[in-house]
Formats: C-alpha cells, sequence, structure tokens
C-alpha cells in the first residue's frame, strides 16, 4: 500500500484525534516522508506526549502553529517550506478545534466569537496561508485528479455542526459549537469549489464521538478506532469526494 | 384576512427589506397594533426614510436597537415591553445584517469575526433577550401549535448561506458572508428544535436577490416584490415549517 501522501501537517496535534494521527501515520508500514505535528506550544508541557513520540519517529517535525494568530501561522508555513525544500505540502489536516458547551441561556457572546475564530477561522486562514506549498505539491505530483497523496485540505469537522441532523438540541445545546462548525463546513465547501481547478481537494470528516478530552470518556469510540477509519477514509478520497461531508465510515452526512 | 401578528419588531428597519417590511406591515388593511422598528441609530440622518415613515403610521415605534451590543439590545427590550405592558411580543424579525465580499485572497480575520458577530451572534442574542416577552406572546395567545401571529422569530437568511447550494462560488467567493450565514441556519434551527414546546416557532428566510444598498441594482427582484412574498410566507408558517428555509416564495432551500 502506498503512503498516503508524501508529506503531512496536521493541526492542534499535541493530544487527541491530532495525536493519534501523528502516531498512526508515523507507525504505519510506508509512513509519509515529512509530518508535520503542530500545535500552538509544542515544547511545553502540553507537548510532552507529542514530544516522546517525535522522539521515536524521525518523520516527525513539530513545529508551533497557533491557528488564530496569522504571524504564528505564517511562521509555520516558512518553517515547513525550508523542511520541504522544493516539494509541496501533500496533505493539510485542520484538526485543531475548541469545544463549547454555551446553551441558550448560558450565551456570551465574546465566547461565541472566540469559537468561531478558532473553529471556522483558523482553518480557512491556515488553508490560505499554505496554499502555495498545496499548489506546489499539485502542479509537481505528476498526478491527474484530486487525491490526498496529490493535494488536499480535511477539515476535521463533526455531526453537530450538520444543519440537517440538529434535530435533538435539547441533548446538546452547544449553539456556538454548533455555529462554528456549520460555518467551518461552509468554508469546507468554498475551498473544494474554488481549489478542484488548482488539483486541491477539499473535505470535512466527522470523526465520531470519540474518547478524547473534548470527547469524555462518555464516548463510544477510542480514539484510535476512529483515526484508524479516518485514514482509511482519506486514502479514499477523490473528485467525486471533494466538497464532501464524511464521517470515519465514509458515510456522507447532510449538510 | 387577520394581522400577521398583533406586535411585530423589525431589526435593521432604516433600510432595504427591513424598511419595506415595516412599510408594508403598516399600510396592510389590517396592521399589527405595534410596529417596532429598531435600528443603530433611528433618530440620526440614516434614519430619515424611518422617521418619515412612522410620522404616517401611529403603529410604528422607532426603537434604538445595534444587534451587536447588549445593552443596547436590553434597552429596547425594556422600551418594547414597556410599549406592550402587560402582553407579549409576537414577531421577531431578525433582518439586520451585513455584507462582505471578502475573497479568500483578501480574506481578513478581524472582519470576518465582525462578519460572524453581526449575521450570527447578533440575531441569537437578539432572539435570547427577547425570549420573555415571546414567551408571554405564546402564553397569553390561546391559540395551539405554531404560527406568526402566536410567538416567532424570522431570521433573514439568503441563499447564499446554504451549503448545500454552494456550487458556484467562483460567482460569489464571499466566504466570511457565506459561512456566517450557514452559522445563523444553523442558530435558527437549534432555536426552532428548543422553542417548540414554548410555543415559539423559527423560521430561515431567504429574501431572493433584491435591489437595495447590499443586493445593488444588479438584482433581479425589487424590495416590494420580495416582501409582499416574505409576509405571504410569514402568514402561512406553521408546526411544519418552524426550523425550515424557505425563500420569499416559500420553496424550501438545502441547508
Amino acid at each position: 500500500m502506498a503512503a498516503l501522501a508524501r508529506s503531512v501537517l496536521v493541526t492542534g496535534s499535541n493530544r487527541g484525534i491530532g495525536l493519534e494521527l501523528v502516531r498512526q501515520l508515523a507507525a504505519s508500514p510506508r509512513p509519509p516522508q515529512h509530518i508535520f505535528a503542530t500545535c500552538r506550544d509544542p515544547g511545553g508541557p502540553r507537548g510532552k506526549a507529542l514530544q516522546e513520540l517525535a522522539a521515536q519517529h524521525p518523520s516527525i517535525k513539530l513545529v508551533q502553529l497557533d491557528t488564530v494568530n496569522l504571524p504564528s501561522i505564517r511562521g509555520a508555513v516558512r518553517a515547513v517550506g525550508s523542511h520541504l525544500k522544493d516539494q509541496g505540502l501533500n496533505l493539510l489536516i485542520n484538526n485543531a478545534g475548541i469545544s463549547s458547551h454555551a446553551t441558550l441561556l448560558s450565551l456570551d457572546s465574546q465566547e461565541m466569537l472566540s469559537v468561531f475564530a478558532t473553529n471556522a477561522i483558523g482553518p480557512l486562514q491556515v488553508a490560505k496561508e499554505f496554499l502555495p506549498l498545496l499548489e506546489k505539491a499539485a502542479k509537481g505530483s505528476g498526478q491527474e485528479g484530486l487525491s490526498c497523496s496529490r493535494a488536499a485540505i480535511i477539515n476535521v469537522s463533526t455531526k453537530l455542526g450538520s444543519i440537517g441532523l440538529c434535530l435533538g438540541v435539547h441533548q446538546a445545546p452547544m449553539y456556538p459549537y454548533r455555529a462554528s462548525k456549520a460555518a467551518q463546513n461552509m468554508v469546507t465547501r468554498c475551498l473544494a469549489v474554488e481549489l478542484q481547478d488548482k488539483g486541491i481537494l477539499c473535505t470535512a470528516i466527522h470523526p465520531g464521538w470519540v474518547k478524547t478530552d473534548m470527547g469524555t470518556e462518555k464516548a463510544p469510540l477510542t480514539v484510535e478506532h476512529s483515526v484508524r477509519g479516518i485514514l482509511t477514509v482519506l486514502a479514499s478520497l477523490s473528485q467525486d469526494t471533494s466538497g464532501a461531508f464524511l464521517d470515519w465510515e465514509g458515510n456522507s452526512l447532510p449538510w
């Protein structure tokens, strides 16, 4: 089986789904040549698990990237560009995000703005700044069509961001989180339409409800199981699924 | 024909669709008893057309309301409450919104935050603060089921906020505007689910592409035609269309 992509970047990779993505990519039989594991403070105490993982796998490079800070994003683009030399970046996984359990009654507009900034604007800014490296990968790939091995942006979304499935708000009111993820889904769709002619795929993935700090212990899925599914889905993506909203098993979700 | 509702509040009513909503409501054969026409500066030069209209119709009350300013929203709730005395507010029309033509390349995260604040958070905050008056109307109506004459929140949305219809971003890149309206649609849907048991309807309406300052002269629809359609649709809303996304002719749109 070919590598999913020659180079992959994962945001928010110091824990949860991001960390497991890096772990499984690095441990795969044919790992990517470059795995850029990014987070806000890769050298700090919250990056400890990632540091230990990177120590075992020379393909993993830790890169500082705060997705709501434009100078930080641009610094990461430079760092990644210098590692890649004349190659482009094949696969950008926008995984960083925050949760918010605010309900209608506990709603605070400043908190809601901050959720929008991280979950909707962050992935868009990161995509915009890494676009030259993604375009370089798309052009230099020698491949036709769209795929993660050529050039792709994957936005980690959630079923809670599906407007069509929002029928049981009583179980999860979460207005800011849901609204920010619906906005992120629109961003995914706009990017997919705009970038397809440049050879760049863009797809939204719902990882399932996963046992992580965000998903809590009540979640039914292990992070290993979810990420195994996500990586299988990513390997299958093509022109037909660019602009789609899929779960970790490849099932299509309504917007 | 019965009045659409005994009391109606319209945000952003100093121009465009908001102004025309107030005009047609006031001029209808059976006008609402109270039409609260709100905007940021009803007494200022940008409120001139609204002032002239109010001078002709005693049912129109001008109320200051800046939808991104919580003290302003709360001041409007008090002003409206004192007019209504022991009645509730039947119909809240969240019409205030801003456009943004930012593309992927011209994107600015501060501008995008401001578009989210006005188009997604504003309507939610306004709904939240007016909720006690809407609940009072729902309880005091003596009606069963959901309708605009009982208690309703109408969010003026746009087809550009439909993720499913986002196929031609080349014609209208508008990432921040589209994303903010997708977020607003999620807010509509969450509110519809949460408030149905309280007897409050919530529906998103696409007014069409209308010749206004926002829609420009290139738009195919006059504001009179669009608003006539919207008011007809509002009169037809029920339990079945709470939580729906409809255009000015009553056609259902995909999320």
